[in-house]
């Protein structure tokens, strides 16, 4: 089985390149191939299978098309320019999210005999408030940035081309990651991470909002886990409603920071200081809160059942088990 | 005011452009000037102002620009390839539907200081079986065809452009327009108004399906309404949700006959001959029947109360107020 990835370089990209590489098979059959791609160089881990890099444009004519010449069995689509640049550089949002998309849709469905299952990541930015308490499965999309309104369009063109049979394609809507690794960074999102991977490694983190704000959370394990639930699935039990939101967690900071305070006490909960940022909470107020996303559950897609649990794994898969004293 | 009709050939284009000769206003504002713009000529009526016809390809490169470079203060953009023929022809429905109005929300766009009131004529194709009894709202958008995914892309693009102000965007979805003028025709819609039309001309009309076939319908004469209202509504009143399903009536083929018995007897009832279509029964399954179109409703959008009203529109506006005997 030959896997292509693109947007391999991302978190998600590589967390899911290394579960690959670490399992060597996908839905019981083994993988033979990977190639991953990305506009900068993704990494290659060590793996029982070649795992072939390429670095380009996705958006430059012909890239997609050179990109399932071979005919990968399986497509990985994580490449997005993200929200906040997106709504920077409208013309690059669309030309990456939407244009970058659409060629690679048409690039398979150009292709005779060919129609691989194709995975799609999408967003809860697809959904723009108001809101009710829990968005069910059938709400509808009305995005607040470009970017939602870029996967959204990148959802129908899914859903209508797995209807053609160009492709079978199944598209998710992810969860806000977290415990997101790395480095703090400036996206209004970053302190549902921040303050709970600092405080872990010893570090002060800031917290700019409320406590009773809620957010819809998965792990990166999680995410990685509705990936390959999502190349694996049995496209006949979905029908021709192909995009679905997946499970995840409603938690209030409050609640993040009393699980951060069972797993590594008050000692670590006394790092987080409460700065307000008024335009943080107001563009915060305007995502999804919490969903009932009762289709995907039903298909098998599997989130954490706590926040400790989301905590847990990052120190797991992150820390190498240990929290900073 | 200068207003360019897009589509102004189709039979909803020539209404309005009919409507807008008729008033010389709109929305208070005396009309100087009207732009018909067509893949084929559209008609010219007498009007109290110069009407200048084009004939072009929207989705030709630089014929968008062309069309706004006048700075029109109103844009009707009511071209579209239709349902069946965007199934027919995918790349034709994609080139049409989908980069003619991006080519076309780009010109705009990419005029500086310039923001008129675009309408956009969607479609409640953008809706997918299963349905709840009465769709809401807030329903989410699963189409079923291609026409369907390309209109559901075009409202998104449309609020995402409004939003971003560079245009001052409403999308309508219109109801299936009943009474239809003009000679039958082989869409799989067509007999909703067959028997009708035909009937009252003394003609004999194929019913394909049962009785209990509920679908929505509005006047050729409440469309052009619905163009009209969405042309000088308050934009500041609908919000960031630009896209609205327009009111209509939701009535059983078997109402539609009995209402065509009150206004022109049994006599006229006998000209519907039933002639059950397996093939038509199963495209009109997959239809919305009816919805709740509660934002619309309040915004001041009227359809027909009755489909007695819908066939007596029919009569005055089409057959001079003669039924055939």
């Amino acid at each position: 089985m030959h896997i292509l990835v693109i947007g391999g370089a991302g978190m998600v990209g590589r967390k899911l390149i290394e579960r690959l590489a670490r399992d060597g098979r996908l839905g019981g059959a083994p993988i033979t191939r990977l190639t991953a791609h990305d506009v900068v160089p993704p990494k290659a881990p060590q793996a029982p299978f070649p795992i072939e890099t390429r670095v380009s444009d996705l958006s430059v004519p012909g890239e997609a098309t050179a990109l399932v010449a071979e005919r990968p069995d399986v497509i990985f689509h994580l490449a997005a320019i993200v929200s906040g640049e997106a709504e920077a550089d409208f013309e690059k949002g669309y030309r990456i999210n939407l244009d970058g998309t659409r060629d690679l849709f048409d690039a398979v469905r150009l292709m005779e005999g060919y129609a691989p299952r194709l995975v799609f990541t999408s967003s809860i930015a697809v959904f723009g408030a108001p809101f009710p308490d829990a968005i069910p499965d059938e709400y509808f999309h009305t995005p607040l940035t470009s970017y939602g309104a870029q996967k959204a369009i990148g959802e129908l063109l899914l859903a209508d081309y797995t209807r053609r049979g160009f492709f079978d394609g199944i598209g998710i809507r992810l969860p806000t990651i977290c415990v997101r690794p790395g480095l703090p960074n400036k996206a209004a999102s970053g302190f549902f991470s921040g303050i709970i991977r600092e405080p872990l490694a010893g570090k002060e983190a800031v917290l700019p909002v409320s406590e009773d704000v809620m957010h819809w959370h998965a792990s990166p394990r999680a995410a990685v886990g509705f990936l390959i639930h999502a190349a694996t699935l049995d496209g006949g039990k979905v029908g021709p409603r192909r995009n679905l939101t997946m499970p995840g967690l409603a938690v209030t900071v409050g609640e993040q920071i009393e699980a951060l305070r069972k797993v590594a006490g008050d000692k670590a909960v006394a790092r987080i200081r409460r700065e307000a940022d008024p335009v943080i909470e107001t563009i915060v107020s305007g995502w999804p809160r919490k969903f009932d996303a009762k289709r995907a559950i039903e298909l098998g897609f599997k989130a954490e059942g706590s926040f400790e649990e989301i905590i847990r794994i990052h120190i797991e898969d992150e820390l190498g088990g240990k929290i900073a004293d």
